[in-house]
């Protein structure tokens, strides 16, 4: 990416953001849907207007090198990249930053930083890409901490050891998606992780949250693809063994999977990879009814057949993500090996569909790749996925509320599940005096249950957007609770989802953790206000 | 299994022991293999002769109900079902008898346990089928309590619920494998996990020791059969949702996974169910390379076939529990799929076998199922396998040493590791005057690694084939540990594999759980010994 600058303020390069053209057409697109939309551009203040406040700590002399307190810099640092993140950022609202930001360029720098804020009782936050939308980032602190660190892994870059026998390589957790594919690319080899932050989202980052990746079946989240972690803690670096499979006790890596950086900071993984796929096959499966759709999905979930795509839109989200008009949806399926052709599982795949009133406006794309591809509703969902965080952002300029929430659930709960969720989502639209739509895709499908994604895309009124999305949110996120769902399939609790996941976790569990988190971070300097806290 | 009886000392039931033309043709197969062993019969003591240490404690008349002292029942709750236990019971070794065995009709009644043996400083015992091989349910305990409580879970046998949709069943932990069948086959619906216990363990011991089952591949391991779990811990009661998925924190059913009984009683869970297969397809290759065999092995398991069965024996175990002689090993592949058949999956598997040298000496069993069945290496290994265990028995009484460990490691490091196995195993043989041979199969296969599982069977002297074992465990643990293995894939820790977990254990995952234990189980009565110690 070379030439190209980091947003301080929203998603990605400044250079890539929705202008011209496409903003017009953007805009164009919103209007026809929602007609009252004001649609004023706004654009975020410099960072040198911000205000910041200075910081309140000086970085000792040995760690000098390390520490940045150049303002935008800090102001990057402050907020994730939700849609309230960037709102807030829009409207110059950057209120707790961190002092300073710390890049260590060694693990033993993040010891050397650990055992310095431990002793001063400054809270660190580790940093990876940063575009946790969860609020799992952000120096949202009480007055208990004199400051903040934001601990950048970015440094850690490199794929340090690579074993082609048995596929893994050794990781540094501060890497990014591109650089990390880069350095595997040499070995013919891919960890295959592509979540739509895959560009700017780290390693470290993606273990820390439980990241869902490019798997829609089998391994959906980052957690199966690790074989070891490293990690260090206030009371000592852990360091797992390599291993294909364990019964010995309690998983020592699922403790720090999906642990937020609350217990230490991720610096090391081997991971788990892939060969490169020779052979795909795909279709895009028209539905009339949504409700048969769903159960062509299912069966094939429960058939074993393990698709690698088998995203399941509904009719809102193919008409606004895909430009495909259906009454019941569309379900776009993949199969991939390095292997062998995978036609035989995709006809019967497309068999089931088809059981379920299916149909192929266009034919399946067989094993067969060189002739030129047909464009299907699938590439257009997936051109259009990329582009969704800048557009985001430029709607986000313009007064809109476009943001998405996840969830699971099992199959006999869904129905119910999304009709609560459009439900409480009308409501609360309206009681913010907002009209928009709300559109529902599957992200992951498992033998026991979907894994429902919503994308919310309202009018909202400049100044108010924040407030009205707080509103949307926590009524949907109530609704996923009640209707048996969690509150993240795969985006993480951070501080944005505390108040459900404190209300979903069985309180032995909350015991254990917080009795885990006093013993491997005394302190309590790591990410506080995330997942526990030290009583209550 | 009406009009059995279990027995006391040995494996499963008295009526299925090895007598007679059986035990005859073992003798003769053991004197062809290791001429020079002295198989006279010896013959565990009645329970009256053990002179159990008397109850030390009462139970309260509130508990009376749910308690036995009969010394039957104490002895046969003394020890697992390891050959050290064994041989132990055989030598009427039973020191160490728990002080009463108690059976909760009721989650209150585990509950009401709990509390009486908490504020008592009994130690409790979690007990499901008894069939621990590593010292799991055994009270081996210091000083510091003054009695000890087996909590047998067995009454709680029943499947509560069935959600089809979502194929899903809450099922009570207590339930046998045969019984928890039974109750799903009325809904067409399976577990398929089937370890070689499956007739004598249950689901709630299953879930506590992460046992391995059915699926050489994907599903390996109870663990990934769980929707949610329920836990008594003296601290409250644990109640996960049923989710096919979640990224909310660390996983809440990891926790109690592998725990042990050290973290509380697992007393339900939902479960992730199966249709039954109607399809399956086999092969039983033959090689004349170990090295290639484990390629092939290798190149299946990172092909993403999944097969159900995918066990590579060795030479020595082809030939001494599959009748099969090879210089190379026997590649056992089976396929199965209750929605379509799996001729392609096999077709493509047995391709790469072929590749690596395999050849077939009777042609794969295909998908159809309407004609007689050839007997084939697979099925003679399968028959075996479920006699092992009566077979260890009656070896154990004429004074030979027959015993497993098992482990998992990556690819890349297998040779070494069994290498260093065999060297090791065959050191310790003549180090404890022993001649015996040491076999390895592979009981389930990941693309980074297999799980290997030895068997040694060996002359022993009568009196001493405890120590013998324990000297070669002793140097075959150090083995596993030094050439990168984990001390077991799937037969848990207990007290047997301790010193080894310790060294295998990250320090701030014991300093994570011990604080976890401390938060859960406040008087540390919950399976004293197991994984974790107040302090060091």
């Amino acid at each position: 990416m070379a030439g190209k600058h980091r947003s301080w303020w929203g998603w990605g390069h400044v250079e890539d953001a929705v202008t011209g053209a496409e903003a017009t057409a953007l805009a164009d697109r919103v209007r026809t849907l929602l007609p009252e939309a004001d649609l004023t551009e706004h654009v975020a203040p410099p960072v040198a207007e911000l205000g910041l406040r200075p910081p309140r700590v000086d970085p000792p002399t040995s760690l000098a090198r390390l520490c940045s307190t150049d303002p935008a810099d800090r102001a990057a640092h402050t907020h994730g990249k939700a849609f309230r993140d960037v709102v807030r950022n829009l409207h110059g609202e950057v209120h707790d930053p961190p002092d300073l930001v710390v890049r260590p360029a060694t693990e033993q720098d993040v010891v050397d930083v650990l055992d310095w804020c431990a002793g001063r009782d400054i809270a660190v936050i580790p940093y990876g890409g940063g575009s946790s939308v969860v609020g799992g980032v952000e120096p949202r602190l009480d007055d208990a901490y004199p400051a903040a660190v934001s601990l950048d892994l970015g440094r850690l870059d490199r794929v340090l050891e690579v074993d082609p026998t048995s596929r893994a390589a050794r990781i540094q957790a501060g890497v990014f998606g591109p650089a990390l594919e880069d350095q595997l690319r040499r070995h013919d080899l891919t960890l295959r992780h592509f979540p739509q932050s895959f560009e700017f989202s780290t390693l470290g980052g993606w273990l820390a949250t439980r990241a869902g990746g490019h798997y829609a079946t089998v391994l959906t989240h980052i957690d199966d693809l690790v074989e070891s972690m490293r990690v260090v803690t206030p009371a000592g670096t852990s360091q797992s063994r390599r291993l294909p499979g364990s019964g010995a006790g309690p998983s020592p890596d699922r403790l720090f999977l999906g642990s937020e950086g609350v217990l230490g900071v991720i610096t090391e993984a081997w991971m788990r990879l892939q060969d490169r796929p020779r052979w795909r096959a795909g279709a895009s499966v028209h539905f009339t009814d949504y409700d048969l759709a769903v159960e062509a999905t299912r069966a094939i979930a429960q058939s074993a057949l393990h698709p690698s795509n088998c995203r399941l839109l509904d009719p809102a989200e193919a008409l606004l993500n895909a430009g495909t008009a259906t009454t019941g949806g569309v379900l776009v399926l993949g199969f991939e090996s390095a292997d062998h052709p995978v036609t035989p599982w995709l006809d019967r795949a497309v068999e089931l569909c088809r059981d379920h009133g299916g149909t192929l406006p266009e034919p399946p794309r067989g094993d067969d790749s060189s002739g030129p591809r047909q464009r299907t509703a699938g590439d257009a969902w997936r051109s259009a996925f990329l582009r969704m965080p800048y557009q985001r952002d430029a709607l986000a300029a313009r007064s809109m509320i476009v943001e998405t929430f996840e969830t699971a659930c099992t199959w006999d709960r869904f129905p119910a599940l999304r009709a609560a969720v459009l439900d409480a989502a009308g409501d609360a639209l309206r009681a913010v005096a907002a009209t928009g739509v709300v559109t529902c895709r599957f992200t992951h499908v498992y033998p026991d249950g979907p894994a429902p994604y919503f994308g919310v895309y309202a009018t909202g009124r400049w100044g108010a957007t924040l407030h009205q999305w707080d509103q949307i949110k926590h009524a949907v996120s109530d609704a996923l609770l009640a209707a048996g769902g969690t509150i993240t399939h795969h985006h993480a609790v951070g501080r944005d989802h505390r108040p459900w996941y404190d209300r979903q976790r069985p309180d032995p569990v909350a015991l254990a953790m917080r009795a885990a988190k006093s013993a491997l971070d005394p302190s309590w300097i790591l990410n506080p206000g995330v997942l526990v806290d030290p009583a209550g």
